[in-house]
């Protein structure tokens, strides 16, 4: 089913719009120029939207000044003070995020009414740990309970006469975020925000974000994705592109494949494909890089890659298949790094 | 559909059993101290069953040594030469992989009686690199290429009345593993091996893996997976374990939750939730550990938790949602691993 059309600054969500990628700042909100510089990288990296937590009055004003330089949609991320959404919207917020639960009545409709004003979206998003005491008893399933929440806030919106709704319902556990985006997603037709929360490391993080988006995008459910990881947040936007990539979908940007390094390889495999990778994931081409590791793997398997590095006493590199250059090992990612720039600039 | 139960040294693999971890170790086969070492951490990991490249002659012999220390199933992994298949299986390899499209046919049929006559499986495996020229020119198809090579092989191994064969079938790409696997599985009832080939560093490579694996293991395909990677293969064997525990299967191991820091966090989350991560990743209790950033999502949203960790001035302790001591920041990891060990020895 469509979701309804939503816009947050300079683009929309839902209604079959491409799928956006968020990210959250981790610097003190207050500090502009760290804020600004995270935003930056995040920009490069292929953020779509940036969110900021608003804790406090001064965070909540530094959006302003944050605006100023952020070309993408910025949404600021409140609790508990209905006056921090308020100054952050009077400060240029593209878009806020509550969690109604935590607000007192009087102050969501304090905030429902500045955002009418202010022509902004909402997200109304809530974690498995908010769920209302009531329901969890009158349910006895965190998620039904979770779900209904969820439910009755949008009831209270909507008789409020707000409907730029955004909907996003989020667990640490997998199997649970999927079933609850199932849920509310059946209910309603706005536009879902879909991620974990708490999603932990990134060895851990990845792979339950990849597991949760991948099957919720995978059955046409979600319009914005946010992978959470205990990380610098520009991996976040670089594991999304990932998850979008893995899904068929056309991400502006480096395809880099290499091997698992085995008993049959010479070179040191992992710091090259490190040090190349690095090199080329802030590259805005779309081609296919290969590290590979030996002859055994190297050419014939990566046929399809633009330009690739095979392993072996002197370093092969490839193109399309076919070898056309050996070089020593000692200088041959620094001349890898150079073929490629002079492919892709 | 059920496929066909085979024995691979201890274990079995296929018909129903769990889902078998391997990973495939990257030191020089020939280096036994090396080797073993690795291997054995791939088993404290998690890891069902280890693999090692035989790239020649004493490598292939270098299984007999290696056999001796690991507790897990030994398979090697074979190209070219079929005599180093010979020398494997005689060294006790529990069951060898080779791609017969790199092997001559009166190789083939050596290898088959020596697997014959000391009772272990072949894998066959094919990657997206190695489709027959002349199926590739018939079917304009890569994908259907590849997968009527590998059925060819089948044909023959069960024309030399040859049936312990488990399979294999990958891709760099997300997309067509998961397709080439849905045209095997189809085809043949054989134990399915499932992952990606060069799935690449782990910020590309766990997510590939998470993605292919997970939506081919949802639909009942797969019978033992190995998670790709161009790092230390021990990190192969965890994102194994989070794919599985994602998909809702028990997994032996502490479950691990994070939130990311935002900018309402006063504390070094990244670094506490790295260090607390990698002394609880190889203790084997099923409990859940939580790191959080601050008190708007800490304890509430990890009332599940068995034991976590939420920051401000001062560091929090919680149990199953309830604070119970709270320290320095200073002493707070240290502190917090104590009380972890505390609940788990």
């Amino acid at each position: 089913m469509k979701t309804k059309e939503i816009k947050i600054g300079n683009i929309s969500i839902g209604g079959g719009n491409k799928i956006a990628i968020q990210s959250m700042t981790n610097t003190p909100t207050t500090d502009v120029d760290m804020t600004c510089e995270q935003i930056s990288r995040l920009i490069t990296a292929g953020c779509d939207i940036a969110r900021v937590a608003a804790p406090n009055a001064e965070a909540a004003r530094a959006i302003k000044q944050i605006k100023d330089f952020c070309t993408i949609p910025l949404v600021a991320d409140i609790h508990f003070d209905y006056k921090l959404a308020v100054t952050a919207i009077e400060s240029g917020a593209d878009k806020i995020r509550i969690n109604p639960g935590n607000v007192p009545i009087k102050g969501l409709d304090e905030i429902i009414d500045c955002a009418k004003c202010h022509k902004i979206a909402i997200r109304l998003g809530v974690n498995s740990g908010s769920a209302d005491k009531n329901l969890l008893e009158k349910h006895k399933d965190k998620n039904l309970a979770l779900v209904e929440s969820l439910l009755s806030y949008v009831d209270y919106f909507e008789k409020k006469g707000f409907y730029d709704i955004v909907l996003s319902i989020k667990s640490s556990n997998v199997r649970e975020t999927v079933e609850l985006n199932k849920l509310i997603s059946s209910k309603r037709n706005y536009p879902l925000h879909i991620g974990l929360t708490e999603a932990g490391v990134p060895e851990v993080g990845i792979v339950k974000n990849s597991v949760a988006i991948a099957e919720l995008l995978s059955q046409g459910i979600g319009d914005t994705i946010r992978v959470s990881l205990t990380a610098d947040p520009v991996q976040e936007v670089f594991v999304a592109k990932e998850i979008l990539r893995s899904l068929g979908q056309k991400v502006n940007g480096v395809e880099f494949v290499s091997c698992p390094k085995c008993g049959r390889c010479v070179i040191n495999l992992e710091e090259i494909a490190s040090v190349v990778y690095d090199h080329v994931k802030n590259i805005n081409k779309n081609i296919k890089v290969a590290v590979m590791g030996c002859e055994v793997n190297g050419p014939g398997e990566c046929a399809d890659a633009d330009i690739g590095l095979a392993g072996g006493k002197k370093i092969a590199f490839f193109k399309h298949g076919k070898i056309y250059k050996t070089v020593e090992q000692e200088n041959a990612v620094e001349e890898f790094l150079k073929e490629i720039d002079g492919i892709t600039k």
